[in-house]
């Protein structure tokens, strides 16, 4: 079972406030981030499967592309997310959360009987986070 | 004479409107931009000089960091753009006025002699701009 | 005036072979280059005019993309050059000859009054060339 | 134990075509893929194993790369793959093909009593497959 | 539970060489590493752990970056590893046993609750080593 | 006159020291940089020539490899560079001084009737420089 990748990219601005802390607080824990500011997403989603031995692919990457543009990256571009996006409705608008969002729009989605095995969000050059479910656990 | 060339980076929001314009008209130049959303920009300061024959270099690092963080990074750096830069009122945050500004902030401060010859700022992995000042005009 | 870059890609196949050389001449000079193979070619549009002062912008990069789609990336992708492409029949399928064809392909059709200042072409990590066209030369 | 990865680079052409499918149902699947085209491969070899204490070195890298090269690289480099290598008749020459193909290749021959770890292979900036062998299936 | 990964930098010096092998044996093993000469290292740190409900961050990159610039770049930074970093006496310095050093280094100093999960330490464009701990085999 | 780019790549150690400061005057300007640290250095190589139209080049890229790994790569890699390299006796070991020694390393054995036309020299991947001989100045 090989594992197959796609990338997709979408830009968006956000900042983080928690409402029930002080303004000090706020930006003791946040520092630069209260203030709005943005990123270059790149968005790597990771499927296994069997490979379908008449067209070699585990996956037909164009239907992969029309569901993860349809429920995923038109509804993230040009937004700025935490404001516009009512599942961050008192969330931080954070990579952690912002996977967890995405495995929710796609799990039941994946075509061609493959399998989500992964989601890995980029911020910035840096920063990255990798989700694979909410049934994997380090032991 | 070499060019030396340090990249720094910030990550600003941004959106695109022009008062003077209906919203539709807005809709069809600037299409999704007119929503806000960000970059992780990428901007390449590029000095020209003589190599001063102690030191081996241009110009001390140091010194044109201090500037351009002071001057450019700082002040662009976790904002939203054509709302929080006053030099924006009036005006599209777009790359090409971004460049123009940079060089205005920076243009006299350059250290140890050096002369500034390019500013790039890239906005997303594949759109950049890059400026060579006000007297420069290809032919 | 600023010069604004986008970036485009296409993957094309190719292969180089002169018929009015001999097969060990042909192997000497185009070594193991005389057998199809490909390349994911990231080709990089610069041009230069005035800012639009109502927009922000040196070009609409929608109507640049709709050009550089129709008259470059839809005829060089997905296919192999010297065989399928009719401007290299007695040309070899080198990055040096596919700027010159990308150039008089593009070179009039710039939107918006913004000139084509120069195409770089990246054929892999570690080759390209540029072009800025016929009138230019390095004194 | 550490996993240590060495990255090679191959460029090769290949179309897909099923013989079982008709015209119309090839191109619905494979959609531009039905036309010869390349790409510059990069394809990251990861092995795992202790660390000999007197090398410092899970394996070394110069036997490693002969390895690669003889069996991999020399191989598919400058090909059309599904036409010119035998393992590829009857099977598509996708990345999910090519990875059990390179896996069959090396398996056995790791140098320095390390192991075969995970074959990554990238065909373009967005797409990669990985494979960690026959034996490895996710819960 | 994501995986949060943040990448820092350093440039260091190193050669290999080991007393206990006659000057052809180093030679035959260690090639040109015998000499001195250096590298841009990039290393990754991935944590994994449970979202703080409050911040949204599985840990505060702030502190996280506080303990691996004390304890790692700072002291790997503008060295001659093997001659400068005394847990490197009688120990090659290979990035197989540096993420050996890193993971001690910053074992049971991961702020907020948060694992130390993997560290991934680049060498090269072309090579880099992971590790996932002394307790972590592949079956 | 398409201008053509090949990129090489070596790894040096170097420090920075001036015989004729004071120790606080060379940690004043050097700051870290006086001790022995190291780079992964990317090279390119521009040359402007006219295509040969029986080959499609402007320059064969083997002739160009043989003469830059000898006259460069081969002299620069795996040194020291001030310590191991004479022309850098009594100078500093800056990217500055490098672009003129790689210049004056080849610019008379560039083949085929090929020209020189720049050298970029990459230290890190925030910091370059590059050289366009000695008689070019920008006014």
């Amino acid at each position: 079972m090989p594992f197959i990748t796609k990338q997709f990219k979408f830009c968006a601005a956000h900042k983080y406030w928690n409402d029930n802390w002080t303004e000090s607080k706020n930006i003791e824990i946040f520092e630069d981030d209260v203030k709005v500011h943005g990123h270059n997403y790149e968005l790597d989603i990771t499927l296994s499967g069997h490979i379908n031995e008449e067209s070699g692919f585990v996956v037909n990457i164009s239907k992969l592309k029309h569901v993860v543009n349809k429920y995923v990256v038109n509804i993230l571009d040009h937004t700025e997310i935490q404001k516009d996006i009512k599942w961050f409705s008192g969330k931080q608008p954070s990579t952690e959360n912002l996977v967890l969002f995405i495995w929710e729009q796609i799990f039941d989605r994946i075509p061609d009987g493959a399998k989500l095995y992964k989601i890995k969000l980029r911020e910035t050059p840096t920063i990255y986070t990798e989700y694979f479910g909410p049934h994997m656990e380090i032991k």
